[in-house]
């Protein structure tokens, strides 16, 4: 195909009557479809049903602790539990706390515990005249809704094909002391998909930060969300990398099962040293009484081990591996070539992150929006929303089925070459 | 029998002899009973056993909003279970967001989120040079941790027979800028058992304060925990009281299941009028994407409404009503007449508040344990862990079977006659 900006301005005109005249026939369908979130589909979440029926009336309901799980007790989660998620994540049980359902609420309560009352013994940051976060983009917009909430200032960090831009990291993380944080989504980042190498791993985990309280918060929400059994990115454990270092402290790994179980009833878990591990529980303790161990037990009893996840997870990918190559195939189908728009193919995760010409992002949204189709705003995968280029959408093809899919990726295609060619027209 | 007080030195020297022996004879048994917490006895927690087959792998899974619980969605709780809270409550259920499993949590959370970010707009309590709280006590040592862990002073307010000192709790609340809360636990106070009379719940609902950030923490944790079905307290309804005086945001009331089903596995609740609650969920939109509606359902499901609930706290009434009175006869059987102490006879709740001679708790609660016998640590039930009298004990007789109940409670006795002795002895 020719690329759209070798057109002239007639054939341009030519090309926007006929995608105007096709928009107006998508927008007369009435559809409702909803590529917004990473929310699984009804029928990934029927692979776990049977974990239902795991802990039932019948069920002797002691866990290996010895302790009751419908009783008090056992702040930092049941030992199955524990295993299960250090196993997930790759460290020893001793390194982690399970938590309730949602792994943003863990984040969440680290920020705001290190605002209230510092972390290991530093200054609270809210007491400090200015907070700095790292934030690479696009990146997952719940992370930097936290920060943006607690007045955190973000700087964007570009992310290259094998993770965050790691020369600016280091020259602000080792020389800036107002630098408290990072987040990452290490494997499969959301949104593009991409896996941190080895090399990126290795310098996060030799970093000097300037700031002793500052922390790396790498979330690994998709840990295990493979697409392709033969073809898996492998992520490195940095806590060991950390640990060659003495850097051991520098880090707090989330994960959750919200995309293993259920999105809405889940378990999740924070794996970090024991030292950090200790400052936590010292204020959770006064937080709470612990977190629901009746699922905890519900959770490990349906899995039994980490194999269990495993083999789990290949039925997640069997059923969203369809999803995401039928929204690549038709991408390659009809945007190779034209010069207008390009994407990541991920190996796992639950986004696939586009790229259109630059300032084009949001009117490729609202476009879509207007014939029925929500995606993620433009900006979104941005700190305070603000896309310097407006040329990111993120792309979540799980929730919808493979038919409403088809229908979605044909209206956002259409919209993307709609606003390109209203864009080329600009200036030709 | 005669007071010990009357006694003579040579008399009371006798029956130190006689107590001693029957202290070694009970230590060497090598007790281990704990009534330390007010946990529930497995026999309890039996009593919903049935609640864990109620949403099962061939269960319909979307609630009444015609969502999937098990995916994500729903911030503020589904509509199923916000009606049972609320019924619980007597509370409208557009005033109720439900929680995750601990309404410790919630109460955390509160005071967490008014220490960084304020009160409907106010200044955050954290910028403040002040801030304090007003206790009722004796009153819940984790009400207590909370306000200590950040700092706020906390100011003693004795309860009376039917409440706390409402001259003193007006005099602060409505003069003092920095008072900014009060922990109440209304009805079956912890450890008193004691109900707030409507006087005095009209009194909190006509409260002027000085502060218009000033919350009163209605922790209605005993809501329908009764031991006598012919013989109930009954706790007038705080927020129509406020709305009569304009002043219903001057309240967040907090319950949960913990003392229904499950302990460590029930879900809790936040009632608060829409201007407090919206203004919870601006925050809390960014730190969770909702609690887990799958045990929401289950409870939902199990009980069908708050009639079921009723019917539920009668069985668990039959197997705490027995256990109260054995410790409470054992009392007057024992200790009557004898001047060295005296003890609260709750109709409901979880704890039975003992007040020793001034100055023996401590050695009590420490004579005990060195025979076996946990009870919570004497001074808990006051801010700073400071009991000024050093009288108050907090016993909690859920756990212990009726048989241990029995030989903690013959062990209770028997320390403090020895103690109270050894009290008389120092000026007799």
């Amino acid at each position: 195909m020719k690329s759209y900006s070798e057109l002239t301005r007639d054939e341009l005109l030519a090309i926007k009557d006929e995608l105007e005249k096709e928009y107006k026939e998508a927008a007369a369908k009435g559809l409702k479809l909803d590529m917004s979130r990473g929310k699984p589909a009804a029928k990934q979440l029927d692979l776990s049903r049977d974990m239902l029926d795991v802990v039932n009336s019948s069920s002797d309901l002691k866990c290996e602790d010895g302790v009751d799980v419908r009783n008090y007790g056992i702040l930092d989660g049941i030992s199955e539990a524990k295993k299960i998620m250090a196993d997930i994540l790759g460290v020893s049980s001793d390194n982690v706390i399970v938590f309730g359902n949602a792994s943003l609420n863990i984040m969440y309560d680290m920020v705001s515990r290190a605002m209230l009352f510092g972390v290991l013994g530093s200054t609270p940051w809210s007491k400090l005249d200015k907070v700095k976060f790292l934030c690479p983009v696009p990146g997952y917009d719940r992370h930097f809704a936290i920060t943006e909430l607690f007045d955190v200032e973000m700087i964007n960090i570009p992310m290259k094909a094998d993770g965050p831009d790691m020369d600016l990291v280091e020259k602000y993380v080792n020389n800036d002391e107002s630098v408290k944080g990072i987040w990452c989504v290490p494997k499969y980042s959301n949104p593009q998909g991409i896996t941190y190498s080895d090399e990126v791993v290795k310098r996060f985990a030799a970093l000097k930060p300037a700031a002793k309280d500052f922390r790396i918060f790498w979330d690994n929400a998709y840990a295990i969300h493979d697409l392709y059994e033969d073809d898996k990115d492998e992520l490195l454990e940095i806590f060991a990398e950390c640990r060659k270092n003495g850097n051991e402290d520098m880090v707090y790994e989330f994960c959750s099962t919200s995309k293993v179980t259920f999105a809405g009833g889940g378990i999740s878990a924070l794996a970090a040293s024991k030292a950090n591990l200790d400052d936590v529980k010292r204020t959770m303790t006064i937080q709470t009484i612990g977190h629901d161990k009746v699922n905890q037990l519900r959770h490990a009893r349906y899995f039994k081990d980490v194999n269990g996840v495993y083999e789990h997870m290949k039925k997640h990918a069997a059923i969203l591996r369809p999803k995401f190559e039928a929204v690549i195939n038709e991408f390659e189908k009809e945007l190779s070539g034209l010069g207008i728009a390009s994407w990541v193919k991920p190996k796992g995760g639950y986004f696939i992150s586009f790229e259109t010409m630059d300032g084009c992002a949001k009117a490729v949204v609202a476009k879509c929006k207007e014939a029925g189709v929500t995606l993620t705003g433009a900006g979104a995968t941005y700190p305070y929303k603000k896309d310097p280029n407006d040329s990111n959408i993120r792309i979540a093809p799980s929730l919808p089925t493979e038919e409403e899919l088809k229908q979605a990726t044909e209206l956002f295609i259409l919209c993307v070459k709609l606003v390109s060619v209203d864009k080329l027209l600009e200036t030709a």
